[in-house]
C-alpha cells in the first residue's frame, strides 16, 4: 500500500499528472490512503468554479462540453473534467461511446478528465463526485465541468456540488418533456439550446423564456443560449456567461454561502453512510437479529418492533466493545 | 388521544369508512396510534392486489384509473385508490385540479380514495404509501390502485411497492421521452398508449414492442395496450390484463418473493429513518459536536473527522442513559 508521503504531496503540489490519477484511483476505491487525502490540509482549498453541465442523452453535450473545454484551455486556464454515468440498474453503463470521444481531448495540456461510474460508494455517486471534485480543485484546477448522464435523483445530488448548473436541451422536444423535467428545469443558472439549426429552436427559446421568466429566482435571471456545438456556433457565448454567473456568485455573496451548505450536505452523507454500515454489519452479523428478521420477512411481525430491537441491539453491541 | 380500543378495532373490522378515514389520518401523521395500529395483529393481512399506474402529467391517468374503478366496482370488488404527489421541491403540489376530479369516484360504494402528499416521514414517501396500503389493505380491499405523478426517485421507491406496475404513455412522445424514461419504462408489467385516437399511436405500439422484445425479462412479456380512457375504450382489456398479471404472480411463486422483499426494504427503511433521527438529535443538541459543524462548515475541516465524532459522540450519548 501507498502512504501518504510528503513525497506524494510535493509531486502533486508539482501538478504531476501520474499521481493526479493515481490519488483520484485511491479516493475512488475508498482506500486508506483516500481518506487521509481528503483529510490532508493540502486538500481543503475550495477555489475552483465548479459547473454541472447536465440535459437529456442526445442532446450534443459531450460535444459541447468538449468545445468548452478547448477554448478555455486556449484561454490557459487549467480544466478538470468529470464525467458521472449513474449507470441505473435497468440500463447498465450505456453511453461509452461519449467516453471514448471524450478522451481525446484528454491530450490538450490543461486538460484533466475523470470518468465515475460507481455506485454504493460512501455517500453515493454524490459522495464519489464530491470526492473527485475535491481532488482536482487541490491539483489547482479553475474550472471544473461535471457531466451528468440520465435523470433521476443522482442528477439533482450531483448538481447539488455544481456551482453554475447549465442544462442543455434539443429544439422541439414539446411540452410533454417540460413538465417531465421541471423540478431540473428549475435549478438551471443557465439554459442551451444546442443543435439550434434544427426546426423549433425558436419556440423552444420563447417556451424557456416564459418558464424563466415565471421563476421565482429574484437576483439572477438564467439567460438562454443558442448552440451550435458542431459548429463552435454560441460557445464562446456560453463561457462569457458561466463567467458572469460566477461574479454574480462571488458579489453577491452566494459563493461562500454555497460552499458552507456543501460542506454541511457531506457531513451528513458521510455520516449516514456511516451509520448506516454499522446498522447492515448488527442485521447481518447478529444470530438472534437474524431470527426476528426472517419473521419480518414472511410478514409474522411488523418492522416497526424489530426495527426497535436492531437499534438497541446496536447500541448494546458498541457498549460491550 | 384516541387509544387503540376493541372498539375502534371493531367498527374498522365492521368496514366503517369513517373510522378508516380517521385511522389513515392516524398513521399519515404518524402518531402514536398510527404506529400502534401499524403494529396490531389485525393489520398484518398483505392479500390486497397493489396495481401503481404511473406516466408522464397530461397522459390521461386521472381519467383512466376513474374508468378502472368504475368497472371494478360494478364487478362487485372492493377498491382502494392512493394519490400519490411528491410535491417537488421546486413545483409544490400542483394538479389538485386531479384530486377534485378523483373526489367524484369517492361517492362509488366500495371505492375509498386517499391523497397523499407527506414529504419527509419515516421512511420518506415510499414509508407513507406502505403504511397506507398497509391499512387499505386491512380493510379487505381486493385491489389498491397507487397514481403517482411526476417522476424521479419517488417514483421508483412507489412503484417497489407495486405488485403490478402500469405504464400510460401517449402517442407521440417521440425517442428522447423514451430515452429518458428507459428506467421507468424496463420497470412496467403493462403498457399503456392512451388517447390512441391521436396520430402517432400505432408508431408508438410498434416503438414499445421493439422494447419489450429486448428486454429480459423472461418468463412475463409485458402485454401493449391501447385506450382512449374518454370513451371507456380498451379499459376492459386493461383490467382482464391486471388480473392476469396477478394470476401469473401468484401461480409462479413471485407473490410470495414480491411481498419477502417488500417487508425486507420497510424494515431497512425504518431502521434508517430512526438512526437517521437520533444522529441528527446528536448534531443539534450537542454543543461540542455544534462547534465542530461549524468548523466543517466554515472549510477549517474535513466532513471525515467530524463525522466520526459524531458517531463516538453518539454511542456514548447513549451509553450513559
Amino acid at each position: 500500500m501507498v502512504s501518504l508521503s510528503d513525497e506524494l504531496i510535493e509531486k502533486f503540489d508539482q501538478k504531476d499528472e501520474v499521481v493526479l490519477g493515481k490519488l483520484l484511483k485511491e479516493v475512488e476505491n475508498q482506500t486508506e490512503l483516500g481518506f487521509e487525502l481528503l483529510k490532508h490540509k493540502a486538500f481543503q482549498k475550495g477555489k475552483a468554479h465548479i459547473v454541472g453541465i447536465t440535459g437529456p442523452p442526445g442532446s450534443g453535450k459531450s460535444t459541447l462540453v468538449g468545445k468548452i473545454c478547448k477554448s478555455l484551455a486556449q484561454k490557459g486556464l487549467k480544466i478538470g473534467v468529470v464525467c458521472i454515468d449513474p449507470t441505473s440498474p435497468f440500463t447498465k453503463g450505456a453511453l461509452l461511446g461519449d467516453r471514448v470521444r471524450m478522451q481525446e481531448l484528454a491530450k490538450y495540456p490543461n486538460i484533466f478528465i475523470k470518468s465515475l461510474a460507481t455506485r454504493g460508494n460512501l455517500g453515493g455517486l454524490a459522495g464519489s463526485t464530491a470526492d473527485v471534485v475535491q481532488v482536482l480543485d487541490a491539483f489547482d484546477k479553475d474550472i471544473i465541468l461535471l457531466e451528468t448522464v440520465g435523470v433521476g435523483q443522482a442528477e439533482f445530488d450531483v448538481l447539488d456540488i455544481s456551482d453554475t448548473v447549465v442544462l442543455v436541451n434539443v429544439p422541439g422536444l414539446g411540452d410533454s418533456l417540460q413538465t417531465l423535467k421541471a423540478g431540473i428545469m428549475e435549478i438551471a443558472d443557465l439554459y442551451v439550446i444546442n443543435q439550434s439549426d434544427r426546426p423549433g429552436a425558436d419556440e423552444s427559446v420563447k417556451d424557456l423564456r416564459m418558464m424563466v421568466n415565471e421563476s421565482k429566482k429574484e437576483d439572477w435571471k438564467p439567460p438562454i443560449l443558442k448552440t451550435i456545438a458542431t459548429q463552435q456556433e454560441g460557445v464562446e457565448e456560453l463561457i462569457d456567461q458561466i463567467h458572469r454567473h460566477k461574479s454574480f456568485l462571488r458579489n453577491s455573496g452566494q459563493w461562500a454561502k454555497i460552499r458552507q451548505n456543501r460542506h454541511m450536505k457531506r457531513l451528513r452523507g458521510v455520516t449516514n453512510s456511516y451509520i448506516t454500515e454499522i446498522v447492515e454489519n448488527t442485521m447481518r452479523n447478529d444470530p438472534l437479529i437474524q431470527k426476528r428478521i426472517e419473521e419480518v420477512k414472511r410478514g409474522e411481525i411488523d418492522p416497526f418492533t424489530v426495527s426497535n430491537e436492531i437499534i438497541r441491539h446496536l447500541f448494546q453491541k458498541q457498549l460491550t466493545l
